[in-house]
């Protein structure tokens, strides 16, 4: 129903929602009028008594929608002068949005994502169901900045049970994910009076920076064909950075002379070891082998997350710690945001303990066996291409024959395909005079989309190495020619 | 089948469980003798084909489990002298626990939190499913620092709809809570040059912290049956945080007039106005007062969350920045800990988008407008008990009678029975010289529990009541008999 007055002072063309109260339909004409600067600061509005006669609306109606509009600061009385228009500047233009998150690629091989089309859904919506019914004040009311009990005691045994860490539930601290992790514990020795955190060269460049930015050095440990180079560790190393089940990005084990040497130089020199568990779930040729922190439990912090096994956006962490940083650590998350949801929490704890979890880590377990198999028997075809590491994890580094393109060429000619995967070069500290490499993921495509993943990967190597031949070729002919 | 060996050197008594393979058996009984110490460091262990005898296993089971022992670095082989155990201190005793989580009180009339027994659970889990079924890479695959576009446009809409929010997606920016939203800001704000926000005086204290761990100064501006008196506001101070559509902890709304005086403050000096809103769904007596933010939208942050309508524990918040602030605040979010959880954003988004979650608002605002009622018509019968400020929240402040014995010892009589609330003095910048108060959250307890809840209050009330006047009465007595 549009309706218009043409007061005193102004001539206005309100348009009143047919589908709303009388009063509210007033209140947002009015509203709208000012934010959109139709009616400008400073104008006088009819009185209520004309308004309503105009609008055939009752007095009350008018004085009320009059009132609301005061009080949220639209309106304002002047006395004397009645009821005039506030100044309301409009609202500048959109935001200059943060980036747009990019789209997903045609082909996800990226390092580190699972299949999320493998997400045990069916479970997940039982343990929710189960947990909103028993548990719901536990699971909305409040938060335990150390994390939930029930979840806590979840993980201790199941950690112990699966990767041979050693711990009580007192032990564990539910993070919302490594980086957050990462980034409370480095605070903590950071304030502690720690200088120095040793990171495997390469190693991934976002937790060098987490690191970092809480304010230690991080002097790189080169990695060899036995993992990290823990001799080089010395008494002024405060702590050390390592992926000793499967070491990122070039999948080998730490050698278990190493396991014993990084052992004792924590024990003689008082440094901490702080073992990244990224991917100790997926092992294909063997059982795993167990946590570093089981024979070093009073000098290493232990961290693992769903983000390999369910999906990084559920943003669930933990951290096994000495004992003397819990209190800090809880108190470095109190500080930052409290602590983490509840609900996902008890969810977790509940898939743990009825062994849900365990079923889909065997489950997947074999899927990505599966896949890197693949994978290899794709690369074999290539002559020099080689695959990094031991039959693990959630990718593969592969090194690229001598003579082939530099790195960033090869990821522009997969990148043009569709084919997201990472460079080697970039989780260098020092990467001048390293051998390029790719990294690999076979997990994060839907199964369906894995083997075209691949062939349109492997074909565009192909056309790399014949594009080379050709080339050869024709530069042998233009020789015989002349 | 417990099995024992006793070789060239060592006599041990070793469990093997026959539930697990043979191998898996042999292992866990190594491993656990020597964590436990009974295997110590240095010695030999048998050579594989005297332990196989010994047990009765092939001997390709023992070197098995020799070798993943030694991965693990619980053994190693010495050249010459072959396997022996690795030093493997035991664990230290169990972690001095952070504090135990409080168990909930008898009484829960906590200001702040919600009844979480009126939770929409039905359409929780709908949700869930819907998201799980329809959007599961989204939920699980990937995540945005500002938060999903699926929420941000949700709450866009919503937030102009029913609380006069001036937005778009691309200002909005979705946090784990008020709590870290308010942190960043914070840091934003220090890191931007602020050196002051003035905060509200009676104010919750834990957000006033959280404001100076960001490293700003917080001078306090006094509070009056208006609401904050924002006058006190000058050129210097660079920001301002108010809870403008009820009063923290007073219960009055900002006035009408001091809507545009806080506004214009900000215009003219280029000041920020934090506002949060963190109970604005419910107001009783009317239609909630929109946002303050609606009339200086360039000027203000607008600060909301799920926190009083669904639960703290699902840690969802957002914030609405002035288009400059967004992307700093984002890359603040990212570097503390990357992003928030995705499934619950999404559930949320599809409880706004499908209308659930205004239907919740509803049917929640009724029963607390009763409860509301109920605890006045209560603290009606006690002389000079006052309910202060406007219906609406989820509390009450009441003003105790003057000669009341002081506030902790209210409080504490309250715990005796066990009934929690809080007290007024600790939300005071200044406490001394002002009147002793109660906060009486209405909202937290089941609905069968309400009642009594309230009854077990004022019974103490009037106990405390009745002892002053006996203790009066006696005190005459005493003088009468002189």
């Amino acid at each position: 129903m549009p309706k218009s007055w043409s007061s005193s002072r102004i001539d206005l063309h309100l348009v009143l929602d047919a589908g709303r109260g009388r009063r509210s339909a007033l209140e947002s004409a009015l509203r709208d009028a000012i934010r959109e600067g139709r009616l400008t600061a400073g104008t006088r509005l009819p009185s209520t008594r004309g308004l309503a006669a105009e609008l055939g609306l009752s007095r009350g109606t008018v004085t009320a929608a009059y009132d609301q509009l005061a009080e949220e600061g639209h309106l304002f009385t002047r006395p004397g002068s009645g009821t005039v228009v506030a100044d309301v500047p409009p609202p500048a233009d959109t935001a200059p949005s943060a980036a747009p998150a990019p789209s997903a690629p045609r082909h996800d091989l990226r390092p580190g994502l699972p299949d999320v089309g493998a997400f045990p859904a069916r479970a997940w919506l039982a343990a929710t169901r189960r947990v909103l019914t028993d548990s719901r004040a536990v699971a909305l009311g409040a938060g335990d900045p150390q994390g939930r009990p029930e979840l806590r005691a979840a993980l201790a045994a199941h950690l112990g049970r699966t990767r041979g860490v050693i711990t009580t539930p007192g032990r564990i601290v539910v993070t919302s994910g490594y980086y957050q992790g990462l980034s409370l514990l480095g605070e903590v020795l950071a304030h502690g009076g720690a200088r120095t955190m040793a990171v495997e060269d390469p190693s991934h460049d976002v937790f060098r920076a987490v690191v970092r930015r809480a304010g230690l050095a991080t002097p790189p440990l080169p990695v060899d064909s036995h993992g990290a180079r823990v001799d080089a560790l010395t008494r002024e190393t405060d702590a050390v950075l390592l992926t000793p089940s499967h070491q990122y990005p070039t999948g080998v084990p730490l050698h278990p002379g190493r396991r014993q040497a990084v052992a004792a130089w924590a024990r003689a020199s008082g440094g901490l070891i702080v073992e990244d568990d990224y991917d100790g779930e997926y092992r294909y040729d063997r059982q795993p082998v167990g946590a570093l922190q089981g024979i070093a439990p009073d000098r290493t912090v232990y961290c693992g997350t769903v983000s390999k096994t369910l999906g990084p956006a559920l943003r669930l962490g933990w951290l096994v710690l000495p004992p003397s940083l819990v209190g800090p650590v809880v108190e470095a998350r109190r500080q930052a945001d409290l602590y983490s949801e509840n609900l996902s929490q008890l969810v977790l704890a509940d898939l743990i303990t009825t062994h849900a979890y365990d079923r889909h880590v065997r489950a997947t377990r074999l899927c990505y066996r599966r896949r890197r198999e693949l994978l290899l028997r794709h690369a074999a075809t290539v002559a020099g291409l080689t695959a990094q590491g031991v039959p693990a994890g959630l990718h593969t580094l592969l090194t690229v024959p001598a003579g082939w393109p530099p790195e960033e060429e090869l990821l522009a000619l997969c990148a043009r395909r569709g084919i997201a995967l990472r460079g080697l070069s970039e989780l260098h500290v020092a990467a001048e005079g390293r051998p390029p490499g790719l990294l690999v993921g076979f997990a994060a495509p839907p199964e369906h989309a894995y083997r075209p993943a691949l062939q349109a990967l492997f074909e565009t190597f192909r056309n790399v190495e014949s594009g080379r031949l050709s080339k050869r070729v024709g530069h042998l002919r233009t020789r015989d020619d002349q």
